[in-house]
């Protein structure tokens, strides 16, 4: 136990740990050429994963900020490939604007379909919810076959009205390859080049963007 | 369009992904010196995160695992801290043993205490979930001030008896001393020491420990 004693931890009343935390972030990054609001994604990213790496791998198409503020003003929803990216995301703050997070992984119908079509579940679960229509911002956190599918289908069609995708999946099979695929598509998108991601950065990503959109 | 096309995609049946990742980060990590129960948490927690530092800083207490896996074949429960963890954990393989994940911050009353005690909802959270009995299996991926009061109530009280305590908060004020403390204390856990944590790392060392139990 004396050991346990010689741990310091910081007097912090709740309400402050955010804010301070963000000021950890900004002096330790120093300069960044990212513009305010690229600034506040990464910021976010950084906060929910201690990792500073993001600075150099985190990428924004021309005009994807802007697109996804729009999407989330205009009520639109999201929809995500796994239910952590969906339990990240500040539903509140998304439902002042009349959207809601959606997300079909956990559906009997496409964990059937994808059994008898030998594709992942999150391929199908995104397929399908695309169908559904009324999305706004597509985040995915997990799955690289849900982000390849979703690319295709989407630069397939009708790229500019297709909706932003936060493209983050983590891994070693293929999670940097469709991450690379959507950077070089025609899609709005926010994604990290490279292996690392994962359902906190996306829901970072979703989070950071909700708070501008209030702003 | 074009560049789309030079992004070279492995190809691999659903079914194969998660085996492909395990060689890869065994065969990238090399000669590791944790007996193979720990490297199986290990190995979970890079494929969760695409981070290979966690090699250095993941820390067992001795015996950590073996009463992790005690707990799960009891059929004792799994507490978190926030729904991310909770969505992560691989309940069927869980309810095999006869228990269920829980987690308490979306309750009204755990609010509501929090905001009339100045606390964060966290904290009250694990407490009043702590309070209810029949946790085998505390997981912590978020919130330093939930991993703080945890382990002080665990560590005054019988900690033979505590639950094991999954502890890998993530972020820039208190994460790191809150996995120090959990280090230090009498407490069977399970950390990874500095800034980095979060959700996935949590649910990823649960999600070995089901594997281990299971195998």
């Amino acid at each position: 136990m004396d050991n346990m004693e010689q741990v310091q931890l910081r007097e912090i009343a709740p309400a402050d740990i955010e804010a301070a935390s963000f000021t950890i972030i900004a002096d330790e990054l120093g300069p960044c050429q990212l513009p305010p609001a690229g600034f506040a994604v990464l910021q976010r990213v950084i906060h929910a994963t201690g990792d500073f790496s993001f600075a150099d791998t985190i990428r924004f198409s021309p005009g994807a900020i802007d697109a996804a503020l729009a999407a989330i003003r205009d009520g639109r929803d999201i929809l995500t490939d796994v239910t952590m990216v969906a339990a990240g995301i500040n539903k509140s703050l998304l439902a002042g604007w009349g959207g809601s997070v959606h997300c079909r992984l956990g559906d009997p119908a496409v964990a059937e379909l994808a059994r008898s079509t030998g594709r992942t579940r999150s391929e199908v679960a995104i397929e399908e919810g695309l169908a559904a229509g009324g999305v706004g911002i597509l985040a995915i956190g997990n799955a690289p076959t849900a982000l390849v599918r979703a690319i295709r289908l989407l630069a397939a069609s009708d790229p500019a009205n297709a909706p932003v995708v936060i493209g983050v999946p983590v891994g070693f099979v293929n999670a940097a390859e469709s991450k690379m695929l959507l950077h070089h598509s025609p899609l709005q998108h926010i994604t990290s080049l490279g292996r690392k991601g994962g359902s906190p950065v996306a829901a970072a990503m979703v989070n950071a963007l909700l708070r501008l959109a209030a702003a």
